[in-house]
């Protein structure tokens, strides 16, 4: 299977897990749901969340995902998409455009897209308190919250402001990519992996994977953000550029940053040495990330 | 012991709390943690994390706080903090004064201020995961996701976005009120009783003793607004008639909003009326929600 099915049959799954989640909250005010819902079902890859559910393949001998793996593929999507509306705010990378489309505040107003946010992180902790039982909640939660708060993603966010305004090392960069990006990426191969009940030798495995996949994967956004057109991305490029930040390719340039991400796909690939054909979509998905042009 | 001996008290313990919390994130960006300390420890009264032990004590025979207890008081407080500094933000209310000091917006900038925010509510779930136990974590998790999110505060909120543009009935204020204010408080009764592992008798006399309090401290927010000086506030006031909001003065009169307050206060001990001295404190804090001035 290729990438595309991968993520488009995930997506599709995806996207029935969220319409019976949204008719969970037949009190909440239906302008904020409807804030919620264009960005949640704006079109995006599903990246990770397919990876929540490939890693709880590849750790579960190729089983579907139980309701614990469902949860947490929303819950990370739903992170996800939280901080896409707030980093778009005029406050933040002040962006008009988003998947082709314009961007939460612009069609809702900020303040709405600010709630829409806001909303959003608190029903990604509740899908999963409503679907995992005992033993499975406290670590998920604890993945979740890791990896997207003050010393994840969220942390992450706070760096990159930074970087905009002085230079930065591959030290600090490195740094800052395995906050804002990695972390996220990184807790969906391990809540995939804890979903599954795996032991400490596959969670760690998949910690590897993770790990190096999340930088490849923004070495190569990176890199898009200078070559892909606008039309291509469907957001603004060359903004990295027009702010002066630091990339990859301004710090070591196109090509060596085209072979760090190839060196980090295959480091991500070896991470999946023990398994077998239960891994073929987290392969499949790896190589996918370094090889998109679009 | 009165009101103000309660809120210090549990106010200093849950101070040592959240500095021994700050140091669990030691990796997150300073400048970011800044922004965390500067609103969570600017002197707020505490009351919502006072009524969650107090709500543990009540449904304990009068015990100590068990961990849990404690993580709900400190995960409620963060929730309650976060939705201050959003609410400030340019785009909502656009206040300059918050607890006598400039708003969190006002000294870090605006983006520092979303991102401070997103980090408390991603911290809130945290605290419950890593204190809570297998049996107490799903219902607390539950219960303040529900509180804070498109069907309790956050929701809240949207509605009064809408109420400033157009006139709302006694009836729409008071589901607003409900979401925006009384969500929380409610959650806070419950979430002390559940830590405290009440029967289901006991969870909906502090249910019910919540609500009504909760309606009650809105009524007498409302008042203060018209009432009180920004001195005495340490915010701006009258800011409900400057926008042309529907409060309960506006709706009823100052005095039918007193008799309301009061009708309410007596619902909610009522609603204590099984316990002996071991709710002395709600009760306390119950009636210091009615009779604050300041």
């Amino acid at each position: 299977m290729n990438a595309e099915t991968i993520l488009t049959d995930w997506g599709s799954k995806l996207a029935e897990y969220f319409h019976q989640m949204f008719a969970s909250y037949p009190t909440a005010p239906p302008r904020l749901m409807e804030a919620v819902k264009y960005s949640l079902m704006a079109g995006g890859k599903r990246l990770r969340p397919a990876l929540v559910l490939e890693s709880h393949r590849a750790c579960s001998a190729g089983r579907d995902p139980n309701d614990a793996a469902l949860a947490a593929a929303a819950a990370m999507e739903l992170i996800h998409t939280f901080s896409l509306v707030h980093d778009d705010l005029p406050a933040m990378d002040d962006d008009d455009l988003r998947r082709g489309r314009p961007t939460n505040h612009k069609v809702f107003g900020e303040a709405a897209a600010i709630l829409a946010g806001d909303a959003m992180v608190t029903m990604a902790f509740e899908v999963l308190a409503r679907h995992c039982g005992d033993g499975l909640l406290i670590p998920l939660t604890r993945e979740l919250a890791a990896a997207s708060g003050p010393a994840g993603m969220i942390g992450g966010q706070v760096l990159d402001m930074d970087a905009e305004k002085k230079p930065a090392n591959l030290d600090q960069l490195q740094r800052l990519h395995r906050m804002k990006t990695g972390a996220l990426l990184t807790a969906s191969c391990r809540m995939g992996a804890i979903a599954a009940g795996a032991d400490a030798r596959k969670l760690s495995a998949l910690d590897r994977f993770g790990r190096h996949l999340g930088l490849a994967f923004q070495i190569v956004d990176d890199l898009l953000d200078q070559t892909a057109t606008p039309q291509q991305l469907g957001k603004a490029t060359n903004k990295d550029a027009a702010k002066g930040k630091i990339t990859y390719p301004t710090l070591i340039g196109l090509e060596a940053s085209q072979r760090e991400a190839e060196r980090n796909l295959s480091a991500a690939l070896e991470g999946l040495g023990d398994f077998g054909a239960e891994a073929d979509g987290l392969r499949t998905l790896a190589k996918f990330v370094v090889s998109r042009q679009v």
